[in-house]
């Protein structure tokens, strides 16, 4: 298949395809600029079956490696570049790259500090995106660059986030990504002339599969460094954007901002992943007018696996969604037997977007890809009418006295409450139950409820084994750069008083 | 993969799929129909790999049979309504259906006496559709109908419409129709709430991929009978249509109905297809504000190859358009060698949507489909940005001493003048050179410009070996069912005189 940058650049070539930083490169130019990149890397010694890595934060250099590395029959390996150097180290020893793209400033020194031994010599060093546009370009006719994509080559290797267990580089295929953005694009429309704002990392896949629906769909991409809520307000407000990804933590600090304004009419889809959204937020954003399309995704499925339909926005802000078309999911027990209606289980995806597996990892592969079906370690229940709900992470399940407690449903109802504005639940150690539930809140604004207050809240609301038996107060949460809370350090804090 | 209309109505089960005669269909209710229908033809004794013909207008049964044969294992053969029950009885010898699936009538006279002794028998006699409700639908357990589609099986096989040459049936994969209708949403966009009107006849590939577009993009289908310019003007000005598709002398009956009123305003999209369009008349219609975009399609690709992009609409009115994403073009000379670009020489085409073949014509097969390419047998051009222009069907290309004289060339030029409504081309025997060009015209008015005057008209814009050595007055042209001029009916006519 043609390289899909390349074929809507045949299509479009003057549309507009990116904009950043007040400059609009249109798909002919933004092709170009690949295929000239593609030649430098080639220049600096990227093979066929090559990883390049890449520290560097949203813009163009990003958007044009993108595109360019698998013009050279390469895969890209996109850094988190919020990761200590400890943590990049072990991500490049572990995927051996054959380069290393860089920003300046402190990333180039957490990438020097990192990339020491574990990144295959080319040219001399781990190479500056700044540095990138000096390098002389391989000759077009020796440099054999690709003109065709083959859909089962390795597309990029992304090291899933995590927020539990060891990081683990997740390969996806060209046809994961080309997948997700016709499933999007089926189940969300394709509007001609449409414009997607994103503020998400794109090192992330929820950002990095923007890019792919934006060649592929013809939509132009409004790119900002990382999320700002002024400038996302001032690009919703003036700037014509139709579709937005955000998170939940991002979605809040825009309405923060936002005010009480009517949602702008241009927009029609915001995009919310990430992790389950509290009810009430989702509320919140609705009755202004933004169009709050919840979903369900995962780094191993190329991102959106269950997404609200349209026709349920404003509706329904009590289920995650409905799998994208060509998506199959399934709830199922411990066996890999499926399960009824309503009944939760471990969430089972397959489809064409899954990746290929784990990075030089067949056991963890063969653990997750059993059959073809991806074992998500997600707890959910799908409903009669197919109706996706996420109840938790299976690494969160919290198991105390027997009794399985589900975090995102304590949560929910501490969101409930009027003090509340973010509210986190853990399992601690506890000698006598093995764990005991205990929540971490951020109050709202200047008001407080006591301890007492909250637990009476919750007693009206929840079983006694799910109430919390510690409430513990933060002026914010700790999240990583896709906004997960990270669970696990919130424990460890408790833990460590 | 999931069956696409039970895929969309798992999703989407409340939204409207289809509205004929004012009456609405929902997904679920369309696929809950198909599904009972499959196992009523389980029972008439439908089995895997079988054919099932139909000789229907369009209608309910026949969009239920669509996707109702397919659950089967089954493909469909849509018989063209007009054809003589000689021509009938000739593709059902041919292709040896297990079922055919006829209306009451003239049609179900036509049925009985081509079908005699080729179709398989089954139940008793061919099948009326109206005596189909009343067949006990088989026994759901054992009737094993399919949950999931395979791409690579045959999902339709529909006989080219010999306008040159013996009538072949085109064997479609699910593939087939899968990419023809991402390509499109991908070229067209997809607007949720779309509304397509469906006026050309399904058991052309134009009007079947119509439905397989909405079951993959969730739009609904407003289905007519026929073509009927003011039922067309009707639904175009009060039922919020999106897009439509026509063939140049519909758009051109419809036009003298509209008048000269503005187009409607929620129209994004008249697909314009079967054959080359005068530019007058879409110059006519972009003038009022309808947003013709020309494509080319064949059967054996599964209806659009190349179409024009949404944002030339209006400016481009002298090609054709550029291929979808995922299909490539390239013209070629007579060895199969590419031509440079703006050099006529033959259209071919490659990509996800071929056919397989043609139905037992291996040798056939062969010439159409060769290292993937399919050659069209149609003239035409690329220019140097990618535009397609089609010159002719290479079986119409008029060899006249020794030069090549395309017809719509010349079509154009007498479609230019005044006085001309409507005109073929074609080439006579002639014993001193070979063929000579004669025209047909269908005056307008009743202005009628002398043969004379015509003659001096085309000299002044065409080679002399191009001007039509005679000119035939006719009250309208013989056209197929899908709007193609039967150029041999007309040489035919001629050379009788």
């Amino acid at each position: 298949m043609k390289p899909w940058l390349e074929a809507r650049a045949a299509l479009a070539p003057h549309q507009p395809a990116l904009t950043l930083n007040g400059i609009t490169f249109t798909f002919a130019t933004l092709a170009a600029r690949a295929r000239m990149l593609a030649l430098r890397l080639r220049a600096l010694g990227v093979r066929e079956g090559d990883l390049v890595a890449t520290l560097l934060p949203n813009g163009l250099p990003f958007v044009e490696l993108v595109h360019a590395v698998p013009l050279c029959g390469a895969a890209l390996l996109p850094l988190n570049v919020r990761l200590t150097s400890r943590e990049l180290a072990f991500q490049l020893d572990d995927a051996k790259p054959a380069l290393l793209v860089h920003a300046g400033g402190e990333l180039a020194a957490a990438a020097r500090a990192a990339a020491n031994g574990s990144v295959r010599r080319v040219a001399a060093e781990p190479c500056d995106a700044a540095l990138l546009a000096e390098i002389v370009p391989a000759n077009p006719e020796s440099a054999n660059l690709r003109d065709a994509i083959d859909l089962e080559d390795t597309c990029a290797v992304l090291y899933t986030s995590g927020t539990t267990g060891a990081p683990k580089g997740a390969e996806l295929r060209h046809a994961s990504l080309l997948w997700s953005a016709i499933g999007s694009a089926l189940h969300l429309g394709a509007v001609p002339g449409e414009r997607w704002l994103a503020c998400l990392p794109l090192f992330h896949v929820g950002g990095l599969s923007i890019l792919t629906r934006s060649a592929l769909t013809g939509s132009e991409v409004i790119l900002h460094q990382h999320f700002a809520p002024d400038a996302v307000t001032h690009a919703l407000a003036h700037e014509r954007v139709s579709l937005v990804s955000l998170v939940a933590v991002m979605l809040e600090r825009l309405l923060d901002v936002w005010g009480e304004r009517p949602a702008p009419p241009t927009l029609r889809c915001v995009l919310l992943g990430g992790g389950p959204a509290p009810r009430p937020l989702i509320e919140r954003a609705n009755a202004l007018g933004f169009p709050i399309v919840t979903t369900y995704g995962l780094t191993e499925a190329a991102s959106q696996v269950a997404t609200l339909p349209l026709h349920e926005v404003g509706r329904r802000t009590d289920i995650v969604g409905k799998p994208l078309l060509g998506t199959e999911l399934r709830i199922a027990d411990e066996s890999g037997a499926s399960l009824p209606p309503n009944t939760p289980g471990e969430i089972l995806v397959r489809g064409p977007t899954l990746m290929r597996g784990y990075l030089r990892r067949p056991d963890e592969t063969a653990r997750a890809l059993r059959d073809g079906w991806l074992h998500t370690g997600d707890v959910g229940t799908l409903d009669a009418d197919g109706f996706l709900r996420v109840l938790d992470r299976r690494a969160d399940l919290i198991l105390s006295g027997g009794e399985n407690v589900y975090p995102a449903e304590v949560e929910a109802i501490l969101l409930a409450h009027p003090d509340v504005a973010e509210a986190a639940v853990v399992g601690l150690a506890d000698p006598s139950f093995g764990q005991r539930v205990a929540a971490f809140i951020v109050p709202r604004g200047s008001a407080a409820a006591t301890d007492a207050e909250l637990e009476r809240f919750c007693r009206a609301r929840l079983a006694g084994y799910k109430i919390p038996r510690t409430f513990h107060r933060l002026a914010e949460l700790p999240r990583n750069a896709s906004g997960k809370v990270l669970r696990r350090a919130l424990g460890e804090r408790a833990e460590l008083r």
